[in-house]
């Protein structure tokens, strides 16, 4: 009989992902770019005529992977491209863990590395961020870990980490080292020129938020050669289609509209955050495009009245260290009126 | 030190996958359509005004699964989609398997399940075919079986297994039964009707073969809604991107169009097997769109000889029970003259 003790016993808890009906409402849960999609994956997909996407991919994108070198003066043998930078992770869980390992990453933080490594059978090991959230350095480098993964900026909390701790983490572990700068356009300097340096320190980054493409499902991750052979190894072959493959190296080759982006949330999220902040909200720094921030109100209420009058945000109250908090997409100056608007009257 | 120890047990062997030098040469090595990219999902692709791709796909692929619900006459509940069915396969063994589990197939068969068992740590036990490719029945009902894989028609040989066969494998099987049915089209009757009645049949299918969108990555399965269920939880969130599944939804609306390419390859392959007969070659029965086919000359210098005339097909040579054999893809009936020409030059 077909019941959740055929499944592997590491996942039979595992629920449907995050997936509210969205139904037209101004979305600020996602932290997708809000001035809308890439306009040169745009012009790239307008024109398929000719594109013979009866063959397979490049097996391993090499087009996509020659366009990244270049940007990033590096070698196409630095770079693995993904199906979004989840398949990414799960890429890396199923390189570098094995059952029962142990993945060190800082909480609270994004919740989809604990998924990944409950989902290969491993012990997620979440270490507490300290009051400012940042990263506590000594109980991160735990000897036992198969793999570290850190995200900077940090998701939900907005803040990135310390330049020296995540250098000292890279240098004094014995495993792979994940920076995850899905993030990363809006605050620099990136670690992706270190990883020539550093034969642990692996580098992703997704085309799903500043590059305006989370619809084409395009991520990946620059690292050492070493790790990049293994990762090609166990990555399903194929797995990035020929479109969201052409649009990206489209989209990489306009770093305007990136500029343009990070501009507009530079301008904006100050402003939002004075907005929140005369409400009573206690706003955390932020080094990326959203804002987490204590809600004056019960959280339950501020989300679902926002969702009433059809505005989306991502409810994190009912987690540890995150008590009644939200995160809010930075928006256009528009949306954030509106937003702005709207919170005003759940608060008043 | 980045090295291989660093990698999970099972997998330290692993090698990257068949990826040949292309470069202008006719494709007869892996079994795409040889009409030529899918017209309506061409079409669909055609005006991507207005298609906001900055927003996630919807997270499990909804308007694909009800399109395929309404073309097999099942629900939503029963479809779960993938990037390519190798993403199918993938969550099936993460779903289904844990490490040491007993993954039972078929010998000789598609190479990729092996691949996928060991990947997720798991034992692939390969039962061989009888001397016609059919089904050793007693022995593929391993009690220790924790997932079944069976494609049919299966790959590489060509020919499907006996519906009686397969029949009394799903019935007395205590584990998920996979039918993979990547070249189903070409054949008939499908077993998707019987997802309802068998609540551990899961049957594969895939847009890349006769759907004639290999560029595009897009895999689905069929099964009872408690399977489903379970994959669904287990499978990366928002893995199907939004123009592959555009053109997925146009492409079931063509029929025709398969038809067509069903037509085509019934006209052509008893052509080319014909063909190939006379020149001293042993085709294996088919009910793909490709012949197993053993030379009469050793079949690595046919294969070099054939990729010297710019025609790929793809050597299973020096694999047991296929020595001398090579596959090709069933084309057109001016690339079969070409493959025929090219081959009385290689053996005459």
């Amino acid at each position: 009989m077909m019941d959740r003790s055929w499944m592997r016993g590491s996942t039979r808890h595992f629920k449907p992902y995050y997936s509210p009906d969205a139904d037209g409402a101004l979305r600020l849960d996602t932290n997708t770019n809000v001035l809308g999609p890439n306009p040169a994956a745009a012009a790239a997909l307008a024109d398929l005529a000719g594109l013979d996407f009866n063959q397979y991919p490049d097996t391993y994108s090499r087009p996509l992977r020659r366009k990244l070198a270049e940007c990033h003066g590096l070698s196409e043998g630095n770079f693995v491209t993904g199906s979004g930078s989840d398949e990414i992770i799960d890429i890396l869980f199923k390189t570098f863990t094995d059952k029962g390992d142990l993945a060190v990453m800082p909480y609270p933080s994004y919740s989809i590395y604990d998924y990944f490594s409950e989902l290969h059978g491993g012990v997620p090991v979440k270490v507490d961020l300290d009051d400012d959230f940042q990263l506590d350095v000594e109980a991160m480098l735990d000897p036992a870990a198969a793999i570290i993964m850190i995200p900077s900026p940090n998701n939900p909390t907005g803040n990135s980490f310390r330049r020296e701790d995540l250098l000292r983490i890279i240098e004094d572990s014995d495993c792979p080292v994940v920076i995850d700068e899905a993030y990363g356009e809006y605050c620099g300097p990136s670690f992706i020129p270190l990883v020539e340096e550093h034969d642990n320190l692996i580098v992703t980054r997704t085309f799903s938020k500043a590059y305006a493409m989370a619809g084409l499902r395009v991520g990946y991750c620059a690292c050492g050669a070493a790790a990049a052979e293994m990762m090609t190894c166990i990555r399903i072959p194929y797995s990035l289609n020929m479109l969201s493959e052409r649009a990206a190296v489209a989209a990489l080759e306009d770093q305007d509209f990136i500029r343009r982006t990070v501009e507009m949330t530079e301008r904006n999220r100050p402003k939002l955050a004075d907005g929140l902040e005369g409400m009573g909200f206690h706003c955390f720094p932020s080094d990326a495009n959203f804002i987490l921030a204590r809600s004056p109100v019960d959280h339950r209420s501020l989300v679902e009245g926002l969702k009433e009058r059809g505005i989306l945000v991502r409810d994190f109250g009912h987690r540890r260290r995150l008590e009644g908090c939200v995160r809010f997409t930075v928006g256009t100056e528009e949306m954030n009126d509106r937003l702005l608007q709207a919170c005003e009257e759940l608060t008043g």
